[in-house]
């Protein structure tokens, strides 16, 4: 078998061998009058890879390829299709299907479509499978696709879809803009595109780090300063300073002071899922300024093109580091994610060379 | 010495006797020119005096006095007040001074002013103390000393200057209105009020509870139906349906499935202060709908007003029962309202056989 019938992705079986990848033929869902098929220039290593595939966030029956910042060209588009056309460089982020008929939907929130498939580790409602973006090819339906703007190089824009619109979604929907103060918690692949996107929003950035070896880069990135959040009493110099923050770290440490630092009604947002439940929480922790804790799932339709024409006209640009993909390019990638070890983002590229020129 | 210069309360010695009363000399803050004194008719009494005098929310130096739902005659003002003249029936809730001044006072946050003063158990800057409401007198600043309208009894009034506006102001500031849903957790002190200001709010408003008892007090109360929480499934039956969603229980119960009632970036509010923390929460609970928990302090002047206002023109009324203000009837209010037996809330009347006709 093979292309349109089958794809060819690398694979792994279970959370035992997470790091350890095989080419393998994926069976993709039937496809349909609204889909897409894209075949694959550049996918990157998102953090949800490396917690789906070490089974953090639950069991998984194998072989699970994963990816969901998928970058590539449309060849071939259902007759139904109508923003999207043959020969479109597009990309798909992780989420690749909704019902488009729910409550939500029609809200312009198909995002939480109850209904939802994702990328990858996920079903149709037919019972066909949806395979990620460490393959070949990844079909989508159109309302998943989206055209990636000329200025955005097909390897940076791949975080984008979904580090990026992770990040950029709850910050308009918190209304974060000129005259708004962002706080940004973690320096990382989430952390260093929020405050990217904070400051090409026009809000005054800051990041909140405890790792000052990473102050230069978020200046750089268009923070305004940066808060070492192991000096003793750091919180109590920037009480209500924020309308926001976006938290891209992990979730194990005491919030209290943290909320103590946002404007009353400001909110606390977890765009990182870690594995482990949040530091022990007391309703009293809200009281002193009525703060919020939330989270998000990615952002609408409408949102992920403003975001990457944000970032095209802005320069938002993630820090990307290349690697070839292959069994061994896989493994080094989402383990170097585990371990924390890149500055910040990896794309995998150089598909053609493993696929040829199909 | 005597009135003005001090005044007579009910007032505990320690946590270890929290329930032992006894009238004691209090010393108010020297009268200031913006401030009101009133005499006490009835006094509500709340959760907050019993988590403070048990020592739940921390230790305390004693004697102290509490209560904070308080009404009574103005029969002193400062020459700068301008709201409130000799004579007025005002309450006086669980705050009675802010600084004003600071960004939080400014944007009509006095509510999380942090030089704010609570109305007992707290220093002003001059270091005297504010004496609560199981007392002859208290001493307020005109901002957080309120006209009642002519509809509200007294008994009834009370419970609203603490209780009310505590639920009040979230639902304000979450939009709460026609067209919205309102879910109210809790039928009890603050939940029965709840129920009640959602309605007169007009969304549709629905009580949760595991006691299925309250059933029928919560349709009294404007409830269009009630959720019994117990029953195995229960929220999967109301999966997205709530804009808001005030909890007045404790917060031990896990959340996950009350935040699966939420709509997208619905909000679950905690307006109980339980001594305990919350259940275990993963920041992947939020992602399904972009939910959001939060918390709040009471509301702010305006939202007082129009709460009071709201309550005599819509009939919103606490169900209160009156217990004589003494030793006693002090030790039998907090004891019952620790142990949840009361429906719903009661109020020390009876102040004038107590201190006589002064």
């Amino acid at each position: 078998m093979g292309y349109p019938d089958t794809f060819e992705g690398f694979a792994v079986d279970s959370p035992k061998t997470w790091n350890k990848f095989k080419k393998t033929e994926l069976k993709p869902k039937p496809f349909g009058e609204s889909d897409i098929d894209v075949e694959i220039e550049c996918c990157g290593v998102c953090g949800s890879d490396v917690h789906t595939i070490t089974g953090g966030w639950g069991e998984f029956e194998g072989p699970l390829c994963v990816g969901h910042e998928i970058v590539g060209k449309a060849i071939r588009v259902g007759k139904d299709v109508k923003t999207i056309k043959e020969g479109d460089r597009v990309g798909v982020g992780a989420q690749v299907w909704a019902c488009l008929k729910c409550v939500n939907c029609k809200d312009k929130n198909e995002n939480y479509c109850p209904h939802q498939v994702d990328t990858y580790n996920a079903n149709y409602e037919d019972g066909s499978t949806a395979h990620g973006g460490y393959a070949n090819y990844v079909r989508a339906h159109e309302y998943f696709t989206f055209k990636i703007p000329d200025a955005l190089p097909s390897h940076e824009a791949a975080p984008l879809l979904c580090a990026g619109i992770t990040t950029y979604s709850p910050m308009v929907r918190a209304g974060i803009g000129a005259g708004k103060t962002l706080g940004v918690v973690g320096i990382g692949g989430l952390g260093h595109l929020a405050i990217q996107f904070g400051a090409a929003l026009g809000a005054e950035t800051y990041a909140l780090t405890h790792s000052a070896s990473k102050a230069d880069d978020a200046k750089k990135l268009g923070a305004k300063d940066v808060i070492v959040t192991t000096e003793e009493g750091w919180a109590d110099k920037w009480a209500g300073k924020f309308d926001l923050i976006i938290n891209s770290s992990d979730a194990s440490f005491d919030l209290a002071p943290y909320l103590s630092t946002l404007k009353v009604n400001g909110e606390f947002h977890f765009v990182g899922l870690a594995d482990e439940p949040l530091a022990e929480l007391k309703a009293m922790t809200f009281v002193s300024n009525g703060a919020k804790i939330a989270g998000s799932h990615l952002g609408n339709h409408q949102e992920m093109d403003a975001m990457l024409k944000l970032a095209a006209e802005k320069g938002v640009r993630p820090m990307v580091e290349t690697i070839q993909l292959g069994e061994e390019g896989c493994s080094e990638a989402v383990s170097r994610v585990k371990e924390g070890k890149v500055r910040y983002r990896f794309t995998l590229t150089g598909f053609d060379k493993v696929f040829g020129g199909k």
